[in-house]
């Protein structure tokens, strides 16, 4: 996937706001989640298994999106669900599945999660210049999705691992990163001074 | 465990405040988080195995936070570790986990988890009239302990069951249910409005 041809894709633009959360605030996150080297030696290789079919995984989690009002909602306007918008965050999304494998929990990275955050909150819909969408994604769904992004992606682990010590260790790792994201993203969510 | 011998315990206490979602917001999460019927049966079955090892368990979360400078401090006053105020929480944390595995969903289980959250943020510290102490735990760390919170609980549910495919079950089902318990107890964390 082609980094530069995804439209609305920052990572790594040095002109995007700094997070309010530093390398140091992420190792002790990491130490909450039991997040260790081991985790990111697995996530590398779920990247590689994944990768090759990340259009197949994409058309799950839209398919549970789509098939939940209450979910689909979010990219819809009065009169429907909105296509074009739905197309677009799709290849950030699939953009993203990558990044997560391949993170380097930097200050870049750091960057990014909390633009994808805001994406989410108060930057909704800005990027992809959507009008009559909901101004902002609920905060409980934001946590509750982390489950289905992460029970989803186990059958796509087995296919290419076929040793189970070694897919439990990948779909952990994977848990741990979209939890930890889910954590980062919903910073604009929370009350000053609380995060 | 004996209900009326945990002091500051008031799951069911009908002079509770009302939490500020309902029945039906809960049946939308459930549905977000893939929780079934199927599910609750898994936890009833998972309160069984868990309900004699409870003291164990608590043994190992404390040995955890225990071990974590940035989450004991929690449990601290500029002295140190305060011996009563974990002792007294102890008790009412093994109660949690045998409610969260009878957990009816209903109403008055909302409202207590409502009440559970406030112990972490505007309430903490009154129920055990504690002083000196962090007068919340940061919204991060909420989140982020349902990773060791689900991972620890694993070797427990396997001394007592030896089909594998059954314990991932009940371990599915117990993330799930702390995953939802966390969402609902960082209601008084978010921006009004928002949640
Ligand atoms: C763990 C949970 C979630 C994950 C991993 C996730 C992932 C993503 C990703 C990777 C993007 C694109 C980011 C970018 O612009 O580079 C995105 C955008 C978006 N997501 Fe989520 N998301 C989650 C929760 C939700 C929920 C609960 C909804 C509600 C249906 C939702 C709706 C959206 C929408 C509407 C956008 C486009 C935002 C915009 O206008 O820029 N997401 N999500
Ligand atoms: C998923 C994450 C968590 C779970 C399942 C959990 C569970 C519990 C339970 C069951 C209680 C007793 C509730 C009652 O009074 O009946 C409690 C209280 C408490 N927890 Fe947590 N907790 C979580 C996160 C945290 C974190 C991250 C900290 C920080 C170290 C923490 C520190 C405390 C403290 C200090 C109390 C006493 C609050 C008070 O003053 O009343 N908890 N927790």
């Amino acid at each position: 996937m082609a980094t530069q041809a995804i439209p609305g894709y920052r990572y790594g633009d040095p002109s995007l706001p700094r997070a309010p959360y530093s390398e140091a605030d992420l190792a002790l996150l990491q130490q909450a989640l039991l997040f260790t080297e081991e985790d990111a030696t697995a996530l590398r290789r779920a990247g590689e298994i994944l990768a090759p079919h990340i259009d197949e995984l994409l058309d799950v989690w839209y398919g549970f999106v789509g098939s939940h009002d209450f979910l689909l909602r979010y990219f819809s306007t009065p009169e429907g669900p909105h296509g074009e918008y739905l197309a677009r965050v799709r290849q950030r999304f699939g953009q993203w599945v990558l990044d997560t494998c391949r993170a380097e929990f930097d200050q870049r990275w750091l960057d990014y999660a909390y633009e994808i955050g805001r994406r989410h909150f108060d930057k909704k819909n800005q990027t992809d210049n959507v009008h009559g969408t909901p101004p902002f994604v609920h905060y409980r769904y934001m946590i509750a999705l982390v489950y289905p992004i992460y029970a989803t992606v186990r059958p796509f682990l087995e296919r290419g691992e076929s040793d189970p010590a070694r897919v439990e260790r990948m779909h952990q790792a994977w848990l741990k990163a979209v939890l930890l994201q889910a954590i980062l993203w919903t910073y604009p969510y929370v009350k000053d001074g609380v995060f």
